[in-house]
């Protein structure tokens, strides 16, 4: 039984704003891949649009030049393995879905794969061909297209992260397979 | 006493790889302001450059478009409060400094104003003009021309988040004023 749940396009930018480190798949014909991106921020609320740095020299970039189109995964905590391990090898010989055993749904609008299991939310975007800064800065400019949420941890537009839901609290890369984890909430006081 | 020790600018990406809510200082002329953004992100390690969005219609990016040049500061948890205020309101009839109290220094290489109590770390940074996406994206790009942190929380090229420094956290913006904490460090296995 699946716990995601549609999140509203105007709620998306949302999903991202805090920094969590993503996995990008993206699926060119019969291939397929995902890979760990630090390096992702909302820049529009309506219409939802985000930027992702994607190396030039990586299958993903290659997939998602291809179909114009890719998907962000938020990672909890219990794909912090996982995550590292998607970000330290290259797919471009091996499905790496296949290789550690994860399912993937089809997006409903651009057939992207999409991973819940273990994921926080997705959002699938279309890219929106910007071929300056994708040369110069390795940074894609999307499109969120639809998006949805695990709702023990975010619903009706609204994270709570909370003691009951740490396997799913997004993470974030320090580097070298360091993640901290978002949590402990602080709710800002007027000056 | 100050805690901060430069950071060497090929370590410079480490210190927003993992996507917290920074303070944007500018300057020109007599002026000067300071806002709150959560859409930044590194986009390159060598030389080092960032992207953050700033919105067109902020007194900030009249600033930064006069001068060239802005400063990345990350407020710790100590903070929270200060950064939603200086979100939530504009600085272009109103001091923001001198209204809540913020001391600021002088960065060493392009003069921006830059805040250290408090912060785990700042970033002094010159704008790399991109007409196309500043407009198009309200997304502006630069180089990280110096940096430092406060070794509390980040030593030689490595953050580290304890008990004893929860005040200098960094902060993720959820929205409307509720942040999550960076902390509980996992450390990936590889699989």
């Amino acid at each position: 039984m699946t716990h995601f749940r549609p999140v509203k396009l105007e709620h998306a930018s949302r999903l991202v704003n805090h920094g969590p480190t993503v996995l990008v798949t993206s699926a060119s014909g019969a291939h397929r891949n995902v890979m760990a991106a630090a390096w992702s921020m909302p820049v529009e609320f309506t219409p939802p649009r985000i930027a992702v740095v994607i190396d030039k020299r990586t299958y993903t970039r290659e997939l998602v030049a291809a179909s114009g189109a890719f998907g962000i995964c938020l990672p909890g905590t219990v794909l912090a393995d996982l995550t590292y391990a998607v970000g330290s090898k290259s797919g471009r010989s091996v499905d790496k879905f296949a290789l550690h055993g994860i399912a993937a749904k089809t997006g409903p609008v651009l057939g992207v794969p999409l991973i819940e299991s273990g994921c926080a939310a997705w959002l699938e975007c279309r890219l929106i061909r910007e071929p300056h800064t994708e040369d110069a800065y390795d940074t894609c400019f999307a499109e969120v297209v639809a998006a949805a949420a695990d709702e023990r941890i975010f619903d009706s537009g609204h994270w709570s992260f909370r003691d009951d839901n740490v396997e799913l609290q997004t993470i974030h890369h320090l580097g070298a397979g360091n993640f901290v984890r978002a949590g402990g909430v602080l709710r800002a006081q007027p000056l």
